[in-house]
């Protein structure tokens, strides 16, 4: 009667973790739709659907090479750093064909997976608008295969990072400290979009679209996020034959999603009010990715951290962003076009760094504050020079040789059209032939008077076979592939 | 061998309530992203972004006050309105300080502040386009931090309407039935957008700008809802030494999701065929708004009807929906931009009102009519008269001294640039000078012609020096914040 | 002792499975923001609030004709051909008025309707631009009450080609198949959209007016898939006297969960891929659907193949897709809008008629591929011919009383203003009076020089009592119902 109990629990308990787990990890892939979304919102429309694809295929591709490389080389560096041990061999067959006993390996490997895929997709936010399709996905292989991979070997896997007690709940630093990184630094090495700074250096605003999607992608983020950091409290029960049954990682559930909620309300007061101060206004985009960077800052830390740490680190955290974002912009003159660095790495690394300061384990426990810093500040430097250094010899490497970025005449023109073949609105306002910006009414209306006025214009219930033939940027698109007629 | 499995049952019935909890509960956070959508597609493009910001400023406000005040403020009001005792202190820290054993106390808090937020966040919606951003941030906080929290000590929490037997499952009148009235109050109080009313007193229409967004808007609530109204049967087990573990909340769940969904369906019908009988037209907008019409009809009593009940219910949810927007309109002359009235408020009422018509415990179980009816009737007499006089003090005060509603000047430029320093949509039509309504393609040609054609253009291919001077309204926006320089 | 234990075992068993079946319906509910978005995307800005209207009302009538009348169908067309016996009125009445103890039966109910309204709502992106919402809606009616119900009866309720061995996991077939099928039947019956195809019939392209919509709608339809195959492991932990509690369908969740995930990645590549062929450009629409392809293709063989053979139907569903694209619109002249058949209904076809190819039981239990195949085609078959038949029936008898499609005049102005009286975007780009194309700036400035200037404004700032009698295509919409002034 006693063996068949446990076995019911440890059962039950398998069962219900795995509901748990599925579904935060459908939360967290959902966030792809909100990175798509809000970066979208902030470039210009004709490079719209260049931003929308790369958000596609960073999925589409880094999760099949992560599949088939980076979770065994995130086993295999962990090894060799000191981690469990493990040959090279198991480190992929676990996965390609794990025992028929381990029901939740590919389970484990997906709710690995979107997080890897996180880290990935923040690097196109930084590039947008000028990095050639193929050198973004040559570094999405890389990333998702390797760069991110070796991060996690060190971390989370049981690498030396790990052993020194370096500690980051759901990715603060890991995943979106690394991605912030590595996208400024592709940003600095692929150099500016033409025009985003003035000859004499002062920098040139260039607004993004629709801050309807960017907002609407925010909220979509902070959804999943909800995923992201209370789902890392991933195992709901536990049973053990000695404790029995227990809440395992819910018994500081609702610490999690506390921080989680406070933090980022907290981001974005201290966003929005930074560049109130500055300003006079409310920045609408502003106060959307303090949101984020709320978010960023409190997810290193969301398991062992007190509320008001949570407001304290969210707030910040939100406040240094128009601060970071106008020193990127004025001083290094960085094109980090979707602020990939102050909402994704520097408020992971404030996160992960503050951590001591608010962590339980001081406040509760008598824990030393400097043995708590020290793996932090180790923690943030290793991975922050091994991201700056794996990107910019990536991207350096394409420099090299002239296949970072899209020539001027594409960029002018906009990624859509050049590399894509598509208009992402070809009903709203015509982009100018020579710029490739969407123009508003009346600068097109003052080109129009010149005898322009039909080059744009699709005209099906007109004479169409005429309309087609000018409509020449549209023609190579979806539904269309005519190359061979 | 009996005591240890009843400590695991309880903790296996924790663990899988929490999953449920959290799950729904990331639902309804979900909602505000509906909101945002649907609220800024039925506002008009100049004043977009100033709605975006009122909806991610209400969340980010608002749920820190509910944490530091409003949650407390439910817990005293109940108290002293006859539900259980507490003192102040402990009303305060059972929040900020559980005892370790209350581990569900922040993830139960949680599941209340996504039922507040959504009360608070319905109001910008009747309010857009000329509310002042202090005035409306200002009530958030008292929305917030005490005038929702004193329905639900009045209620959920154990006061007297809850101890009359009022009936409220999820917050059918309780959360959209205050918004609605609150919004409604706001409405009246700050006076219509210019132009809405003609001098002669008959209505204009000022169509939304998006209609996309606002149908993305709904499916997102309709989304969300499922968490709302299922999610409140919010025990999926339950444990007794009694009688052992049950289905808890769960016994019921599949009623709850059945009248939800015909309730949703039946108020798309409903509306869509009211407006189809006063215009031969099947408007989109009408339908749309029928769904979340029909659904705030029966969240009130989704626990404790059959679905033929849900059908009607539903139906004369939506049915009701173009009349009363009509009446508000044409007989109150009061501007309720996105219809929150008709959608939360009406709708809500209606459904908490016919509770004894369709009561299973009036069919079922021989109880009188009369008796279920007058809780109802106090408990939204009760709701309604205390959000009205509560929220048009505060706007009422806020207009007293100038301070309710923007400039003219501001209102006839769009809120986006005057208060923001933003323009949601740079590429797309720009906003005329005068009105600050973005112009249609023909009426913009018709100024551009006078020379002012490059006034709005952004031209980052052409002299990019000459165009960002122009382009002021922009250069305040994200990424600028050049007031230093 | 032992009997409660069973009992509580059982209770545990049902509450897990229900937290798991409604969160996973939930997430399938809300594909229908990803159809109406990748719907309203890929169509003309004229034509928008008629695709989400059709959208909100195919969910809307559906569901309510799903209840009434097409679940029962179901079980009593599978009671004919082979199924469980029941008799008609046990048809009804088990889902009208179910055992108390029958407490899943709803939420039963609710998990199949998701799915029924996925196929019913992939036919309106086929039809777009010109079907008239009469015969649509009719249409609806009988897809929810009598077409798929018989398709279900003959398979997953136990009919003849269940019995046959017919494996459709999560209905790749049955679902997107007979959709896809159902919509290039009607998109052909009714006729294409008037200049779709030229004098000469080559095809002329006419693209949707917003690729942003498209690609939010492809990854919130991604999204909610998961919940669709993964949530198709319906039952977490299973309970018997026999076997103990075991994890049910969860054994082999991992398996459904990773190849759902690297099927969706491999459609895009093989989409993208072809397409880049064809053309030296990487096609976002193609990328995008190519995701959706991949995700049919898998969906009906996802609980019994090995991850490579994942990779290659993924990369072979979205392979197809170009070049089924092209077949249908430049041999078979079908305009086809949202490319339903070539995304839902040739990639389901696909996966489920590859499954001997790629079955666990031929690789590792020894099954024949012949006696795979057999019950794979005939069940191809036979739902494709019922498909079809009653979808030409359908529409076919519309076409012959001249109610198929909306008049020419309509379908030029846009069925926006034409059949719902509003316009979806009204101050972007004024349409064209003639055409009904929403202009780009250039091709209405040259109007707007002719002295139209004023026509399409919405002058709220101006001489209102001028501009509202201007603009009568938005007077009708909503908040507005003027009939009876």
């Amino acid at each position: 009667m006693v063996v068949p109990l446990q076995a019911d629990l440890a059962t039950i308990v398998e069962g219900v973790n795995l509901v748990w787990v599925l579904t935060v990890t459908f939360l967290i892939f959902f966030m792809h739709a909100g990175f798509a979304m809000l970066e979208a919102g902030q470039v210009r429309a004709k490079n719209v659907s260049n931003q929308l694809t790369k958000n596609l295929l960073t999925w589409s591709i880094g999760v099949i090479v992560f599949f088939l490389l980076g979770a065994a080389v995130s086993t295999i560096i962990a090894a060799v750093t000191g981690g469990p041990s493990a040959t090279i061999t198991d480190a992929f067959m676990s996965l390609y064909a794990p025992d028929a006993a381990a029901t939740t390996a590919w389970v484990d490997w997906l709710f690995g997976a979107v997080f890897a895929m996180t880290a990935a997709t923040i690097v196109s936010g930084a590039v947008a608008g000028r990095a050639r399709l193929g050198a973004y996905l040559t570094y999405t292989v890389l990333i998702a295969g390797i760069i991110y991979p070796v991060v996690v070997g060190f971390t989370w896997a049981g690498g030396f990072l790990g052993n020194l007690g370096f500690h980051d709940f759901a990715g603060g630093m890991i995943v979106h400290g690394m991605g912030g990184i590595a996208g400024l630094t592709a940003a600095w090495v692929i150099g500016p979009r033409m025009d985003r700074f003035k000859p004499d250096g002062t920098a040139n605003v260039i607004p993004g679209h629709s801050i309807t999607f960017a907002v609407l992608g925010t909220l979509i983020l902070a959804f999943g996020w909800y995923g992201f950091n209370v789902g890392t409290a991933a195992a709901p029960l536990a049973y053990s034959e000695a404790d029995g049954l227990t809440l395992g990682s819910f018994a500081y559930v609702g610490r999690v999603a506390l921080v989680t909620t406070l933090g980022m309300a907290a981001g974005a007061l201290g966003a929005g009010g930074v560049a109130y101060l500055k300003t006079d206004k409310v920045d609408t985009l502003y106060v959307a990715n303090g949101i984020l960077a709320g978010l960023v800052g409190i997810t290193a830390i969301a398991d062992d951290i007190v509320w008001p740490g949570a407001i304290i680190v969210g707030a910040l955290a939100g406040a240094q962003l128009p601060i970071v974002f106008e020193f990127i912009e004025k001083r290094l003159r960085i094109d980090d076009v979707c602020a990939v660095f102050p909402v994704h790495g520097s408020a992971g690394i404030l996160g992960a760094l503050l951590y001591p300061v608010f962590a339980m384990p001081v406040w509760h426990g008598g824990a030393s504050v400097v043995s708590l810093a020290i793996p932090q500040f180790v923690g943030v430097g290793v991975i922050a020079i091994w991201t700056f250094a794996a990107t910019a010899l990536v991207f350096g490497a394409f420099r090299a040789v002239g296949l970072a970025r899209v020539s001027a005449d594409h960029e002018r023109q906009g990624l859509d059209t050049a590399e894509h073949g598509v208009d992402t609105y070809p009903e709203f306002g015509g982009p100018d032939a020579d710029t490739g910006i969407r123009a508003d009414g009346g600068f097109t209306a003052g080109e129009s008077t010149l005898g322009a006025s039909s080059d744009d214009g699709f005209t099906a219930g007109e004479s169409t076979s005429d309309a087609s033939s000018d409509n020449g940027h549209v023609a190579d698109g979806f539904m269309s592939t005519r190359k061979e007629d």
